[in-house]
């Protein structure tokens, strides 16, 4: 298969061919990109007979633990680490890497940032930030590819999985005619479609399906459907025993809705201090202009707040403000 | 992009190409797959000059209006339908267009039957069924294709909508390499991948909801967490105004969890009349073998049951006989 060989990337695989000891790290709290990439440019090293450490400040998550390779990544031990080359994948700024990652690897004598996200600190000696890949397991697919070095179905695996969960499943809007071929080359090389699937999407804990349960049953709908909101106090949170992630992205779950073109959520994150997350779903209302009033601030579809006041209050004064925007723009 | 073309396809360009009148027609309760290769194929005629009409026995679902082409989608009429080719799409049965299809379009001169479901009764004078094809729409790309019809705007929308329903969104078994190449090449003739996967999958109306919510709150786990089960009665669904499409798939909501190895619904039909759907998750539970015991039937890891009987005695005997499938197989 004909692939574009990105310039940056040259500069990267120079850098590999002529080192041999490797740290390759992600940004904290990873993501499926973040795992997939890690392991899949630790095998590619690995396979060049290079040395290579794979690490990251958190646990690999549970969801993400079934891909070969993930028991290999190891959390960043307390102290210096000791490599000549630094490789951070898919991570925007130095300090995502992590409290303890940032202390550890501060000595590294070169640091090479791989990564798609527009915002990249570009904080390597050498950069590669392609910000129009749909994930840097996309960008790593050319460079194992630049590299030569065969993709094993543990490369494969690994890819496929940070490509997929990037994309949504192939679903959002950098899901270019190359990344559907990229994926079916990764399919072609030892991927089980099916069981792979399987696992990213359909297991679910139990926990994050009591938290979906607690906003199906606690959400309200307004403004004639056009309208859906969800509030999380302490205490519920706290009865479900949700950790930042299990809560990270109700907003998802509301805005689905059809109808609705507005969702937001409002978290109690401690007493007195509530987040805000909106999304709007008509370009007629811009979410930014609302969080404004209350100096938050992000994108005209997706915009957040974070206001010091009583969960009860807060919401109520934002919610005003939305529904003066609806009913303005929507008439 | 180089594909195979299947042989069974050249007779069907050489019926269409010596043919002037066509309807193309579907299953009726139709899916993306139907509705998608209906637009799809209906499109190609048109463009190759010929008289098409596309029916179906049942209305264009709500989440498929937004196709564009699916407004010309007629409902099959009652009395004869005129047309020298009635080309069935998506269909494993002549029966299953509907029954008011059937009568309208028993007088067919020539029936051409493009198909992937493996169980296809070969009812037309030209069939190509196609089992390992992930989509029909898959097969009518190649016959696209085939016929050197211009891919356009309306056409790669609806071939996509079809490919991406039938496999998940590319997560099923059938999907092959070719399968994203082809997708891939949809994706550069016109679709908008954003738009086009936030009108198929993300956006849940408010019913399908309440049906899930109702699943969260009711459903059991027990059997340490390996067997996971819902009940639905006639009252519950009189009061969701759940239709039969809002309820097919529940099984899958409580399938998904962490730990579940076997997941059943228990689904008052009539009074009396219960419809059980169990899945399996480990292929040491074969819940075939169950169903069998209650002269039900199905696959070691999908099966079905229908029992007279009222609702509770019909689920405590099958949970019964589950629980010790699940104990003598997993301890």
């Amino acid at each position: 298969m004909m692939i574009d060989i990105p310039e940056a990337l040259v500069s990267v695989a120079d850098v590999i061919r002529s080192h041999e000891r490797f740290v390759v790290i992600a940004h904290f709290r990873p993501d499926g990109d973040a795992i997939g990439s890690t392991i899949a440019l630790g095998h590619a090293l690995q396979a060049m007979g290079k040395q290579v450490r794979m690490l990251n400040e958190d646990p690999v998550p549970e969801r993400y633990a079934f891909l070969q390779g993930s028991d290999e990544i190891g959390r960043t031990p307390r102290g210096p680490v000791d490599a000549e080359v630094v490789i951070s994948v898919d991570n925007g700024a130095w300090k995502r890497l992590g409290d303890r990652s940032v202390v550890s690897l501060a000595n590294a004598p070169l640091v090479v940032n791989i990564d798609h996200h527009g915002s990249n600190e570009c904080f390597g000696a050498v950069n590669c930030v392609l910000p129009d890949e749909a994930a840097t397991g996309c960008i790593l697919y050319k460079l194992i590819r630049l590299l030569e070095v065969p993709i094993t179905p543990v490369i494969a695996n690994a890819l496929y999985a940070a490509i997929s969960t990037d994309t949504g499943s192939f679903q959002y809007e950098k899901t270019t005619p190359e990344v559907m071929r990229m994926a079916g080359d990764l399919l072609s090389k030892g991927v089980n479609v099916m069981e792979m699937n399987r696992m990213l999407y359909q297991e679910v804990s139990w926990k994050s399906l009591m938290v979906t349960r607690e906003v199906l049953n606690g959400m309200v709908l307004e403004e004639d459907g056009r309208l859906c909101w969800f509030s999380l106090d302490l205490e519920t949170k706290g009865r479900l025993n949700a950790s930042p992630d299990d809560v990270a992205d109700l907003v998802d779950s509301i805005r689905v809705i059809r109808g609705v073109k507005v969702a937001a959520i409002f978290e109690e994150m401690e007493p007195g201090v509530i987040r805000v997350s909106m999304r709007s779903k008509d370009a007629r209302v811009n979410v930014a202009k609302i969080a404004e009033e209350f100096h938050g601030g992000g994108h005209a579809l997706a915009a957040g707040i974070r206001i010091r006041r009583p969960l009860a209050e807060a919401r109520e004064c934002v919610l005003q403000a939305i529904r003066v925007a609806c009913r303005k723009a929507l008439g």
